[in-house]
C-alpha cells in the first residue's frame, strides 16, 4: 500500500508558503499504517499536473491533491483530473446550494465565478468543506483511490478527517502506525543521544528518532502493528527504557508543554506562584498564562528591566546591584523575594541576565542567566550560560526558569 | 531554465518535520530569476531516489538535493548520485582534514563512521559546511548542475549562499526576482482584499499576492526583470497603489515586526512607555523586549491577573472592578494610570479582558478586551471583540495594543 501527496500551487515552487499539508496529510495516512512514497509540489499548469498524476496513478494506490480547487481560471486541479481519468466534468445541484448557501450566510451575493466549484468529475463523491467553498472530490481508478482537497490548510484539515474515515472503510484491514512523542529538557541533543544512541533506529516496524528543538529535544518512537493495542505493546518497552536512562530530564509526552506540566503540578499541589523578570520581559509570565485555567496559581508577574524598577518595586538593594552587578545570583534572589513579599504566594521566580546582543562586559558576556526560586521552605539559584541570539536566550531561559519550578514540584509530591 | 528540488528523508514522508528546506532554497533560487517547478520529496531508499534523480535530470537544468549526506548507511544521497552519474567516489584528503577538526575543536574523538563523509563523486566540487561535517557537492552533468546539500537547515542554509554564487557565475546573464512584502494591521483579510482585489495578480512578470496571518495581513509585489533596479521600477508603482489605498494600516515592510516598529518611534520620539497586562499575561511585554535595545524606552510592566494584584499594585479602585468588571474600560483606563504613577513613563497601556477557554458571562463573551492608553496629553480606550482560541486571542488583543502605540506615535510625529 504506497501513498502519493501532490501540492499544487505557484506559491509553494515560489517559496511564499512552506508545504504544511503533505505534513499534515502524512501524519495522518500514518494512523492507518499506510506509507507516503513521495511529496510531489507542482505549479498551476495543467500538462505539468497532468504528467505528474499519471506518473502517480501509475505507482502508487492512493494519490492525494491538494490545492487549486479555487473558483479562477488558476485552480486547474478538478479539470486536469478530470481529463487525465477520462471522467467529464458534471453540475452537482447539491454542491451548487451549498455554495450558495456559503454566501446567503455571509450576507455576500455569490459571484458568478464561484459556479464553477459544483462541477466535479462523474462518479466522483464529493467532500463537504466545513470552512470553504471547494468541495473535495475522492474517486476510484482502476482500484486506485484518487482525492483531491482544497490547499487553505484550515478547509483541508477537517476534510481529511472524513479521508481517514473513508480510507479506513476502504482498506479494513490495513495496520497502524502510532507513535509516542518522551519530551526532554535540561539536557542538550548530543548529551540526549549519547544517552540514548543504541535505542535509535530509522528502519523496521518500530522506530526511534531524536528531534531537537530550541529548548527541548524529542524523542520520537513509532510503531507499525495490526492495531492500536499491538502497536502500544512495542512502544511501551522502549519507553520504559528510554525513561530509566533519562529519569528526570523527561518532562512529558506527546503535545505537552512544559508550562503546562508546571500548571498541572502547581495545580495539584494547590500551590501559587509569581515571577520578577528581567532578561526574559514577561516571557515567562505569558508561557504560564498561556494554559487555561492558570488563574487559579498565578496571579502577578513583575517585569523590571531597569534597575531603577528593580529597586523601588521588587525592594533590590542598590548596593546588592552596585556591588554583584544587576547579573548576578544576589539580583535573582533579591527580585525572588521581592515579587513573593507582594504576591505572598508559595513560590517566586527572579531572572536577571544578559539577553544580548549588547550588554556584555569582560565578566559577563551574552547569555549570562541567573534563576532563583524561592519556595516556602528555602531559596535556590543556579547560573546558566546560554547561546544563541535575543530570542534564543529569552527562550532557553523561560524554559530553565519553568523546569527549576518542575524539578521542585516533582521532588516534592514524591516526598 | 527550469530548476527541481529533490528532499530526501523518511522524517519528511512520515510527517516528522516540515519541508522547510525546498522553500528556502525556492526562495534563494528566485533572486536568480530561476524557475522552480518541481518539489519532490522521497525517503531513504536508493532504488526510488535513483528514479526521481533520473527524471529531475532528464527535464530540469539545476537539481539540488538536501538530506542524506550523513555518515550512516541510512544515507545514501552521495552514493546514489555517483551510481546516476556513473562518476566513482573518491576519497578526499581536504575535506577528511575538515571532519577531523571539527571534532577536535570539540575535543571529541572522530567515530570512524564519518570517514564515509570525506567521499565524493569524481569531478564535483565540494561545498564547506560550516556548521555539521558533511560537505555539499556541485557536480556538472552533460550541461546541468547536480547539487547535494545536507538535510539540517542550519548547514544547508549558509552552504545555499555559496551555491547562489555559483550559479549566479554559471549563469551570468539571468533575470531577477524581487519581492516586497507590505504589513497590514488592523484591517482583515476580507477588508484588505475588497481595497486591492484589482491590484492582485498570479501570472506575468509582476504578480501581487495576499497572506493572512494570525494577527496581520501580508501583501507581496513580486517582480521579475533583468536586474534589481527594473525589478523595483516595475514594484514601486504598486506599492505606492497599495499605500493610497490603505493609509496608516500599513505598519511596515518585508521583515519589520510590529514591536520593532513602535520601537523605533519610541527611540525617535525619545519617549518611554510601560505596560500593565491582564489577559495578555506578559505577551505584550515579552514582545516589546524582543526587540534589541529595547531598555531605552521600556522600563517595567506589571502582570496584574488577578483583581487583587490590580487593586493592591496598581490602585486600580475596588469599586471600579465591582461596579463595572475587571473587564471593563475603567478598570483598563485605571491600570494604564496605575502603572505610569509607578514607571513615570510617556505612555502606559492597560489591558483587560477575556482570552478563554472559560471566564465568559452573559454580558462579557471570551474574545471581549479593553485596552486603554495614556499619553502625556490624554488617555484613550478602545473595546475589541477577538475570535479565536486563547492563544489568538492573546497575540491579537497584544496586536491591538502596540497598534494603539504605533498609530498614537505616527500621528504625533507628523504634527
Amino acid at each position: 500500500m504506497q501513498a502519493e501527496i501532490i501540492s499544487v500551487g505557484n506559491e509553494i515552487l515560489l517559496g511564499h508558503i512552506v508545504n504544511t499539508n503533505a505534513t499534515h496529510i502524512s501524519q495522518r495516512l500514518r494512523e492507518l499504517g499506510i506509507e507516503v512514497c513521495y511529496h510531489i509540489s507542482v505549479g498551476d499548469k495543467a500538462k505539468k499536473l497532468s504528467s505528474v498524476l499519471k506518473e502517480a496513478l501509475g505507482r502508487s494506490d492512493i494519490v492525494i491533491t491538494t490545492g487549486g480547487l479555487g473558483p479562477t481560471v488558476d485552480d486547474i486541479t478538478i479539470e486536469t483530473i478530470s481529463k487525465v481519468i477520462k471522467k467529464k466534468l458534471v453540475f452537482k445541484k447539491k454542491i451548487y446550494k451549498k455554495i450558495m448557501d456559503h454566501f446567503d450566510h455571509r450576507k455576500i451575493e455569490m459571484p458568478p465565478i464561484n459556479r464553477r466549484q459544483a462541477y466535479i468529475p462523474g462518479g466522483s463523491k464529493d467532500l463537504a468543506n466545513p470552512v470553504g467553498t471547494a468541495p473535495g472530490v475522492i474517486i476510484e481508478v482502476n482500484g486506485k483511490v484518487l482525492i483531491a482537497l482544497p490547499g487553505v490548510p484550515a478547509e483541508m484539515m477537517p476534510m481529511m478527517a472524513d479521508v481517514i474515515n473513508y480510507l479506513r472503510d476502504r482498506y479494513p484491514s490495513k495496520a497502524t502506525i502510532e507513535s509516542r512523542i518522551i519530551k526532554v529538557v535540561g539536557l542538550p541533543e548530543s548529551a540526549t543521544c549519547e544517552k540514548v544512541q543504541d535505542l535509535l533506529k530509522t528502519e523496521g516496524d518500530v522506530t526511534v528518532g531524536i528531534y531537537p528543538h530550541t529548548a527541548y529535544v524529542d524523542l520520537k518512537i513509532n510503531a507499525k502493528a495490526r492495531d492500536k493495542k499491538a502497536a502500544y505493546r512495542l512502544i511501551d518497552p522502549i519507553e520504559k527504557k528510554i525513561r530509566s536512562r533519562l529519569g528526570n530530564f523527561i518532562f512529558g509526552t506527546n503535545d505537552e508543554t512544559l508550562e503546562g506540566v508546571v500548571g498541572e503540578l502547581l495545580a495539584t499541589a494547590k500551590l501559587t506562584i509569581c515571577v520578577a523578570e528581567s532578561c526574559t520581559g514577561g516571557l515567562i509570565a505569558d508561557r504560564l498564562t498561556n494554559v487555561a485555567g492558570s488563574s487559579k496559581y498565578f496571579t502577578m508577574a513583575y517585569v523590571a528591566y531597569s534597575n531603577r524598577a528593580k529597586i523601588s518595586q521588587l525592594g533590590v538593594a542598590k548596593k546588592a546591584i552596585e556591588r554583584y552587578g544587576a547579573v548576578s545570583s544576589h539580583v535573582a534572589i533579591a527580585m525572588a523575594r521581592g515579587i513573593k513579599r507582594i504576591a505572598k504566594t508559595d513560590l517566586a521566580l527572579g531572572v536577571t541576565g544578559i539577553a544580548g546582543p549588547t550588554g556584555a562586559t569582560k565578566t559577563k558576556p551574552i547569555g549570562l542567566v541567573y534563576i532563583a526560586l524561592s519556595t516556602p521552605a528555602d531559596e535556590t539559584w543556579r547560573r546558566f550560560n546560554f547561546i544563541g541570539d535575543r530570542l534564543t536566550i529569552k527562550l532557553r531561559t523561560s524554559q530553565a526558569a519553568l523546569d527549576m519550578v518542575r524539578r521542585y514540584l516533582k521532588e516534592k509530591s514524591s516526598e
